[in-house]
């Protein structure tokens, strides 16, 4: 690719869904079987498993990039950051939700981005056990080839909620900031995984606040969400591309809103 | 039917299977559409939405039920109560979870159950929108025709643990029950609606715990994991049927143990 040249993002779309077919034919027969977990944390109090499932779609995934872009970076939760030559990287987290698709729920997802360096421009999540694929581009979002679009949603007290666990808000701050917001919506419900993002392109819930995100957490679902009219942020505004401390909500009102409250505990 | 026969639960079994038919039927062109919400506890601060879906599918329920079986009574959610002249009982809900139905998420289902006047005898939960549909009967559980069996799990320090939402502990002694079970498990998820007790059954899950429940919220699914091999009764080990307190394990063995604990916190 030339440098400075507008991506072709439909190309990359494109083969984002290769990836996402590659990884999730991987993936589907590992899941509700009995597997071995192993546990990356082992040492500290958190729980994170890795599944075989995980390691050998992240695999596929690197194999598949390197052959047909072999100058793209690549950032994936199981095997750490190999940087390209070109300043498109990768993005990818084979399963986002290990403990959802370990107790056999659907709300993980294959996560797949293409950053270009400043942001992510095409993003897929890709549910394989439900037949479920997101995609969002610098144009649009859709289910299946179906467009999406967040709902209105005046204000938070109007709102629903989704985050994947409360233990999520591990700093004293971030749980009072939460539960800030918590208080003044209609409904709060856990566990939503990547899930709870898309939820909110397609117009079903309103609003979405987690912590302790990595990148490749959020890079794929940020497009999505945009494509779809909603917005992003970090707790303070700010891009939401590195992770950490994240809101989305489908109806600017309701980003500001939560941002007023969310702001003063981001630390 | 004779009175004092053994009923026969096939028969049941297979009409079960027609009014969950008929019940997805009426539901599924309302999920994720917009659709108008009353709320049944306005005057209070609890918020328990029904839905029009709801209710179209109780009343779809109740006229077969009351053509093929005029003599059984029913007990729903959305019309109360209406005794029969036989002891056969349907006890329904048509859409467990309708807050999961509300947000998109897939981890409601349709909950039907026959109680023969002592006990529920066959206990279906049918999922209209992934196609997935279990079975209870007093000879085994199945997953769409395919035998389920719970797993083994020798303590409480290897279980997987589900519950809906924290707010279900509403007293200060459930909660502080949940916590103490909460704190000695491997992991602990909420969002599992019904589907969480399929899941167990599945050999997913080894634990769940509940409160406030009614039932119509457990009665379809007690056939489901007693068939399946699991155990499921109130904190203090008597029988679930009426709701309640619950706790359902996949082995005995954590069933004894998280009894221990919440039978000090059932009041």
């Amino acid at each position: 690719m030339r440098p400075d040249a507008t991506p072709n993002w439909q190309e990359f779309a494109d083969f984002a869904f290769r990836l996402a077919d590659a990884s999730g034919a991987v993936i589907r027969p590992y899941f509700r079987k009995p597997f071995t977990v192993t546990d990356k944390a082992a040492e500290s109090d958190a729980f994170d498993p890795v599944t075989t499932a995980d390691h050998e779609a992240e695999r596929a995934i690197r194999s598949l990039i390197g052959h047909a872009y072999p100058a793209h970076g690549i950032l994936g939760e199981e095997e750490g950051a190999t940087k390209g030559s070109d300043a498109l990287t990768w993005v990818i987290d084979p399963i986002d939700g290990t403990r959802s698709f370990m107790t056999g729920m659907t709300s993980w997802g294959t996560l797949i981005a293409l950053n270009d360096g400043t942001r992510p421009i095409v993003g897929v999540m890709d549910q394989p056990v439900t037949g479920e694929r997101f995609l969002g581009t610098p144009e649009d979002a859709s289910l299946n080839g179906a467009p999406i679009r967040t709902r209105p949603c005046a204000t938070l007290g109007n709102a629903i909620l989704y985050s994947t666990v409360p233990e999520m808000f591990s700093r004293p701050n971030w749980k009072a900031g939460f539960e800030a917001v918590e208080q003044t919506v209609r409904m709060r419900r856990f566990g939503g995984d990547c899930y709870a993002y898309c939820l909110l392109a397609m117009g079903q819930i309103d609003l979405v606040i987690e912590a302790g995100l990595k990148p490749y957490d959020i890079q794929a679902l940020i497009p999505i969400i945009h494509g779809a009219g909603g917005v992003v942020t970090t707790w303070t505004g700010g891009p939401a591309d590195q992770g950490g401390l994240v809101v989305a909500a489908g109806d600017k009102r309701v980003h500001v809103a939560a941002l007023e409250i969310l702001k003063n505990y981001a630390d």
